[in-house]
């Protein structure tokens, strides 16, 4: 017998090292770049989840690596290759190897909209924290300990519920201190019963679920005050960048939904945590967390089965407002506390949908108003002054910048802004850095500036060679390229972050056309629908990200919006969150959100028999002067 | 360095042996023969809780062993001592020893009442099990997989909730046979679906939590049929006999509360797993367990600290109804099931006397009507054709033969009866075995033939040598010993189990008189609160193992109760847990039992300036021909 030899090693593991973090480890050969870096806990950005279909995940690997396969050498140029350059999730590691991550494939904290619109509200939670002094039994007020707390609260007390485990410490806590005490309830039920002198705080969280972030809002549940806020990537964001990449990981099943609905859980718990230190405050003094998402993420925070909702029709699994305990979802919050689930409205229509509703009011207005919350899917809601309409659209990904070329988060070098200016085209970054690529709001610019410009025609159709020799000399040597490999100029190498042109290419800007076109028509059906004329709209609110950095103008020049005022566009921030801090901290907003959710019609695009025809109208973009504006 | 030598060995382990059961072991010298006992799992019996008190805990010691206690020459005759007898709590064991454990100082498997009074009520529990055929999902049918089923079901559908947990299987469970589904609901909530050929039943158990006995019956709650009855000794009686001895082994801290809860707990478990294995059925499929108990054995079920209930004011910690996840309170059934604990009414007034006043419906007779209700305490209701009024008295362990010389439980050999024939006593046992003591029956009876036979006075005095003379010969030669030491000898030692004589001593008949004295007086006091005459009660209703055994005329003979015609008097059998299974079965019986709980009220009887009076007057018993019958 051999002694033992303590951890068993593989013989033949390999060593990687990854640039330019210089993290590095031992790994088994065979292994795919990215999971190699996965194992490294090394960010790389993998859109598609890492199926060769995005070509997103490039790196430059040194080393000894398998031949390129079909996906890469479809995505990477000669010259690519020629430079080391390999996709992540398709270059398998045979032996040491060092890899840069350059910095468009790396996962990096995206600018996060924390400003939020806030609408007065008076608190009014489900939470309620009082401070007691009751009175002390005696023979003639033999009333249990339970029953003279219940009465003594503010609430009456006949309804008053509490677990076992809160009644195990209730006779101690009501007599440390000669029957004063501090009380706190959640809903009818009793929580936390502490003595007086103890420090007791009533907080909640108001939690919204990104496909892309992920935010948590920390409140005072007595005082409304907000805390601290919080926020990062979401981490299923390895799985897939779309929802739909993150049901295709769940429907491969081996674990697939528990290991999105863990990660989600963990990263919200990691915020809270965070959260907590920031406000010097402890997360059993945490409540109640409130919960907004789009139904995928509802589903996946739930562990709730998503595959439904990919495949016509399109079915939710649960869709009313949920409550459940912390201990069920696994949140570190007090156990005591309650989680609640904002409803969804549909497959595709979340409970951030709700809360724009709830945090904007739309259907209390007097005229017909219009509501587009464009995040990584696109969702239209329409107040016709009579009904409320909702649909969704598949919008989101160009407007992100996730299918463009050199589409970029929102981050420090992401062109935000491109303007003509003296016959040619002007760009600003994110914190005035070398410009890394393009983001939404560049995005919307870029398509504007190209039309206005005649670069791009009402058909989408970048100028051809010879239209081109009737534009600006400043415009035209822009274009280059020849039929669907034309592209614009926006920074030349010698500018930009990693030496590489930045350009908007053909099949860009059919991305965006695409994508605009969806929400218009979204826009046009349920102004059919209504019977209203999208003349009528007196005011749009533009939600999200999107809503807060996109300059309505260039939504109105590339025809996103019917033609109108553009005094009429209005952003309102992340809504969303937003409308969780409200239901967080406001029982009465809370019931409004679930009638919202209840009331509001859904339409299903598809089953529309106009769709195709207003779809196909509604890519064409509009001819100058007739956006609006 | 020394090799290791398997498990650590004491040297100076020390081998007992116990019989007649055999058992065998090594235990550490220093130990007490009831700790070495327990060690072993030989049960003996120590109602005290081990503390000497009793002397309850005989046993015969071979061996070596300290030297007597003071406990030991108190409890025991230095007969006893020279014949090796020994209390099992105060001996010390030094070396090897083989200790025999005679069948009085034995915890037995008691006499149990299975049979039960059962009203004709209509099934309508909290649990509904429906089998369902749900529309499928359509593009103009997007309802989600929980709103489909909740809006198909019998009861409407808005308010149905349901745990993630329950939602995770869903929709696999609603598509596993297109749409076709068996669905159980608890309440309001959703608790499991299934498809629909699935084997599915909907279970409930009812609780029985006596202090002596603990009772479970299993019932289909479709049906109503009962499937299963199992009970057992209460095992928190090693912890002591009654409610305050396992208070105070609560009190003496050390995780004493989380012993006595988790000792009942796994008790009820172990008859639920008994009754299902029994009906060949599934512990998955029992969705919900009603639960009464005194108010101890409530708060120690639920792990709630009964500390207050010892002591002036008598505070329980809860007297609500209260529903709990068998998940918190560690109840082997369905994790989605509902416990519901009846509520209890005060410190020593619980939900079995609830459950009685709900099973007898007592308070809505047209006349006045008591019930009275005698396990290990005594509990006292009173309709007064107006008001319900509840008292508890200090009544118990005398009837049930715990402080009585030779009390003995109602089991095999138990004196059960006693009679006057031919100018003598005659007795029969249960079973018609060799007489081991006299149980609660036996007791009654006794007493009433120390009465009728002028064996002892209305002043509870029995005759001494003088009076004696006048006696009937063959009952004065039965009594013996002088003034406290007098005895009624009922069962010579050549006919008894043990050898032993069988008396009935001058003390057990102050311990009668006294129990009997606080019954009479709880029943003075509430008729004279209801302002009503002992003479206007039209039924009196005798619950408990008591009501369906003891003889109403030998109730009546020792003044137990007001006279009256003995046809008013009846047993009403196990009203405890017919009251828990009505609770079961039927919503509106549960309410009506939550009702009942709320609107009793509760006498104190300490608290009243004539308390002392009554009592002392209701300890004297009836001359002959006053006591009705």
């Amino acid at each position: 017998m051999r002694p033992p030899q303590g951890p068993a090693v593989c013989d033949n593991m390999i060593h990687v090292t990854f640039q330019p973090s210089g993290e590095a480890g031992e790994v088994e050969p065979g292994l795919t770049v990215l999971a190699a870096a996965e194992s490294l806990q090394v960010p790389i950005t993998a859109p598609c989840g890492g199926d060769g279909r995005c070509g997103r995940c490039r790196v430059i690997v040194e080393g000894d690596c398998a031949a390129p396969t079909a996906a890469e050498t479809e995505h990477l140029s000669e010259e690519d290759l020629t430079a080391g350059y390999r996709l992540a999730c398709q270059a398998q590691l045979r032996g040491d190897a060092v890899i840069t991550v350059p910095a468009e494939s790396r996962t990096t904290a995206a600018k996060i909209i924390s400003e939020y619109s806030w609408r007065e509200v008076e608190p009014a939670p489900n939470v309620r924290q009082q401070s007691l002094k009751l009175a002390e039994p005696a023979l003639e007020d033999q009333r249990s300990d339970f029953t003279r707390l219940a009465e003594a609260l503010d609430e009456g007390g006949d309804e008053l519920e509490a677990e076992p485990v809160v009644l195990r410490s209730l006779s101690d806590a009501v007599r440390a201190e000669d029957f004063s005490v501090t009380a706190t309830t959640v809903g009818s039920r009793l929580a936390r019963v502490l003595p007086a002198s103890a420090l007791a705080r009533s907080l909640g969280v108001a939690i919204d679920i990104g496909t892309t972030t992920v935010v948590v809002y920390l409140v005072d549940l007595q005082t409304g005050e907000q805390l601290a806020t919080t926020s990062t990537l979401n981490p299923q964001d390895r799985y897939g960048h779309d929802v739909i990449s993150r049901i295709e990981h769940v429907s491969q099943g081996e674990g697939g939904l528990e290991e999105l609905r863990s990660t989600v859980v963990g990263c919200v718990n990691g915020l809270v945590s965070q959260a907590t230190s920031e406000a010097g405050v402890s997360p059993d003094d945490i409540f109640e967390a409130t919960i907004v998402g789009n139904t995928c993420m509802h589903h996946l925070f739930l562990g709730l089965d998503p595959t439904n909702l990919a495949q016509a029709p399109y079915i939710p699994v649960m869709n009313r407002p949920l409550s459940a305990s912390p201990r069920e979802v696994g949140l570190a919050i007090n156990p005591q506390g309650n989680i609640y689930c904002l409803p969804v409205i549909a497959g595709f229509v979340g409970s951030d949908t709700v809360a724009v509703l709830a945090l904007s009011r739309l259907s209390t207005r007097e005229k017909p108003a219009l509501a587009i919350d464009i995040g990584t899917n696109g969702e239209v809601m329409l107040w016709s002054g009579a009904r409320l309409l909702v649909t969704s659209c598949a919008a989101g990904p160009a407007f992100e910048g996730a299918e463009i070329e050199h589409g970029v988060r929102a981050a420090a070098g992401a062109i935000d802004r491109v303007w003509l200016h003296d016959g040619d085209v002007r760009i600003s970054t994110i914190g005035g850095r070398a410009p890394s690529g393009i983001c939404g709001s560049g995005i919307f610019d870029v398509v504007a500036a190209l039309l206005d410009s005649g670069a791009a025609d009402a058909m989408g159709r970048m100028a051809d060679a010879e239209r081109a020799g009737e534009l600006a000399e400043s415009i035209a040597r822009r274009l280059r390229g020849e039929g669907p490999k034309r592209e614009f100029l926006l920074a030349s190498g010698a500018d930009a972050a990693d030496g590489r042109d930045i350009v908007f290419t053909q099949k860009d800007l059919r991305e965006v056309q695409l994508a605009k076109g969806a929400v218009r028509a979204a826009v046009e059906i349920l102004c059919t629908e209504a019977g209203i004329k999208p003349d009528d709209l007196q005011e749009v609110l533009l939600a999200g990200a999107f809503g807060n950095y996109i300059d309505a103008g260039s939504a109105l020049r590339m025809g996103l919006l019917p033609p109108m005022p553009v005094e009429r566009v209005q952003g309102i921030g992340n809504a969303a969150g937003a409308g969780a801090l409200l239901a967080l901290v406001s029982m009465s907003e809370r019931r409004v959100a679930a009638e919202l959710a209840k009331n509001a019609e859904h339409i299903e695009l598809f089953t529309r028999t106009d769709f195709q025809m207003v779809f196909a109208d509604s890519m064409i973009f509009p001819a100058a002067g007739e956006a609006g504006g």
